[in-house]
């Protein structure tokens, strides 16, 4: 989406592995279709934490307004970005062949008292870009706008 | 905190049953010290489904930005109010004495596409009114700042 | 079945999904066998919450005596149309690819107080349609012999 | 409740171990509140199994119209009335102090095609009470009424 | 093998279903490499608990030692059998296609006290054998000989 | 009970810990009960493996029939002796404070191939004694006429 | 233990809230047991990133050979820990009042390639101490010495 | 790699079965990647119980520092490994088809206290040898070096 790209991202997605960019992009292509703009990092909070670090950190300076962090396994990427920035931060639990994701998402929803991460579903990426557009909707209504019209074309569908 | 009742509620927090109040407490403190206004209603999506719907269908027009969601066992009811308001409806699964909760947890994150709520951990109050001032604060730079203050003194305890 | 066709549906089938329509034709083609007339809806209680409501506010008045519902996931279905209706309300728990249907059988069954959901096994469709004629069976001669031949040729097969 | 106790009982309650009487009491309290006539019995399919063959055999002749069984563990006392009766069954799975009833569940909902046993929540016993009698009212209008005024209420307290 | 065919069976092997055959395949091609004699009876303990009943309860008198009951989902055949007969009973939780055999494990092992169902793992039609090879070699020194003489070539493999 | 003590031991039960003591009670009482001689040890796969290696390989020559084997969490003990004597091995997982048992059941009932171990329930002590006597009934009529007299009685009560 | 505050750390022991405390006891009596000379640190990963970050990254500089990272819930520790150390990371899993601790559990043991925590049981605080030992052990003879007299001393008890 | 067969071997890896080589492929490439020379048995705790014990007891006088043990289902080759050694012993439990690996996890890492097996995440081949590399480096410079060597190279990935 042409329009989108040229625009600043206002949506960080973070994911723990390249291998999960192919359920993430059931994220991205939600978030152009709702016309967000978004950036999108491949790092992982132990093998590269400087980086994760550096990127979480100077996330609300750099304009973002939302976090996605899709992560599978002892998924810590989305609570070690929540430890490095003030933004809202979205997890995706992604599904695992052993345990089917019940590893994943246990280790992104129950975060500690101070720090949130909050959850969609095992592998819901189209939801976090769904939630991640009502959050700016909350204080910008052209997003609350594109919400209302999804919900409206889903509901006729 | 008197401040906070003058101005119009920001936040909505909805329970599925008295008996989740003692939980809940933790979140109505964290907002009244983050100086966020906010609502409370007790509705059952089961045993009084209408008054959900309506709460929720208003939420909007009556200023609401946020919601946050309290339920357990088979917790429907974040699901039910997100199918009928934009706003973003973050879920907080409430501890069962049989099952701990897992089962208030699966119901409300495993969400279909096209109708998320966001997810914190098992009777995670806290950390749910942490989430709703991060979203407002997503748009509204005074709750942003009183997140970063949060942080600067959870780091420094 | 032409002649379960013409004749007034009992049971009222209700699926959250397009997707959940190979699992219920275990449901629908056990009907037929039982000879129950029934009606079959999709529709979901996220994406079309009015429709779900219309459907289950008026299932008794159009006839229904009983109500199927089959979703996955945080499966809402069921408790969303015991919500609007007297009638018994049969939960199938759809299987899922991440958890196995553990999580749709938990959203169903799980219920609180008031407002049941009575659920069969997961994916358990036939015996949803074998459990909507035993309630049918229950106050209809005719339904109750139609059980006690299937048993019978159970025991026999 | 003097009235019930003269009318021929409607709903067979049976309980497989004298231990779960105190859960179940909210089943029959429930029912004597909704007004249908029932009976009681306690006997375990594995201790007793006779007795639960006998009873279950009996029971449609015996003027029974619905079954309420409630078990702990290895639950199999309403597959094996299930196994012996057309009437619907109706699961009551009992908490259990190790696996928090989870095991109960299982054995009571994941029956074979062919024998369905219905099953409400772990401890359900209010429900199964109401589901009883939402059965009834599939016949029986003044059934029907009761559970509508029962719902009535519900939503007015 | 021609010559166990000929003596009479001592260990009764019963399905819950036709399809749990492939798995037990195992048990009974066991059974014959350690020259135990066997029969094998198909039948449901929901679909024709007459049958199941009556080949329980005259089990002991037909010659049988021992039991092996294999069964899935709610897998009640194992307690049901042991219910009608003195012999000791071996469970063997076939492996289901959702729950991955955890339903059926629970189901039954988790016997409650008076009646116990001894269970091998999950599809563990082979260490079925074997035990009930066991079983036999505690009064039978022939049998206790074959187990040895199998542990020996296993530790030799 | 005076006169088993005196009868050499065909029971042998070994404990992973003092600690199961209290649970396992509930087996050295139904063995007096029912008659059956038994001996018991106190000895950790772990802590003391000489001790448990000694007792099992040298079981069978002692005169023991059956071992019992009683360990909570990961619950080695079964498999240990099983891998050690030729005699069947019955497994008591005990209940965990953390996980309810359940990983002392999987630990004990997922033997590989070639060396069962078959499990009671959780804490299922006074099954364990049934099923140890009933392994005797196989061979020698006294036990099998034990058990007939036990399941007698249990049924009248 | 007097000695051992005077000789400088060889294993590090960081706690993710003072609530840890009391279980993570069993670990530094035992360490003072074997004769181990330990640093503790309370931190938390989420709430004062930075403070882990710096301790983690300089440990090895320190002097520190071992690691014991102890956390609850979504349990970040131990990854955090290990993705700025070479040093080994031990994990306990502390127990959760919810699920038990398989949400600690899966959160630290389930690390993906290249950054190991190598977990021991739930709440298993003095194994952690004897394992660190053992590491020690694996270059410093005395350090071997000791678990060497300590499994002696438990095969004795 | 060549130079790695000719020193003697430092780590030595025991599975269960020959079925678990494939998995573990990941950990002998990745001990050869970082140099540490490496012995591999096949031996199983139940079927070949010997062999385990003398391999065990003799692991370090055979100079061996480290010990790895990979298991699936009932995973008791770490502990009875542990019990017989004083070295440390880190678990990979195998992924299995029915329970995903649960099962293997939880028998490997719930040991009782005296006798650690520190896990790696199901499946962790890798991590194992990682892992086995680090406790190395606690006391070999040259081990640790290689561990920050890959260290870097990962964040550079």
């Amino acid at each position: 989406m042409a329009e989108t790209v040229e625009r600043d991202p206002l949506v960080g997605i973070i994911l723990g592995s390249k291998s999960d960019l192919p359920v993430m992009e059931g994220c991205t292509s939600e978030l152009e279709r709702l016309g967000v703009p978004y950036e999108l990092k491949v790092a992982s909070a132990h093998r590269s934490p400087d980086r994760v670090h550096e990127w979480a950190e100077t996330a609300a300076q750099r304009g973002l307004r939302v976090i996605i962090a899709a992560a599978g396994k002892a998924a810590h990427l989305g609570g070690v970005v929540a430890a490095y920035t003030p933004l809202p931060v979205i997890g995706v639990p992604i599904k695992t062949s052993d345990l089917g994701g019940l590893d994943s998402l246990l280790s992104m929803v129950q975060m500690p008292s101070g720090v949130p991460v909050a959850c969609v579903a095992i592998n819901g990426a189209k939801n976090a870009a769904i939630f991640a557009t009502q959050i700016l909707g909350a204080g910008m209504p052209e997003h609350r706008r594109a919400i209302e019209r999804m919900k409206q074309e889903m509901a006729e569908a």
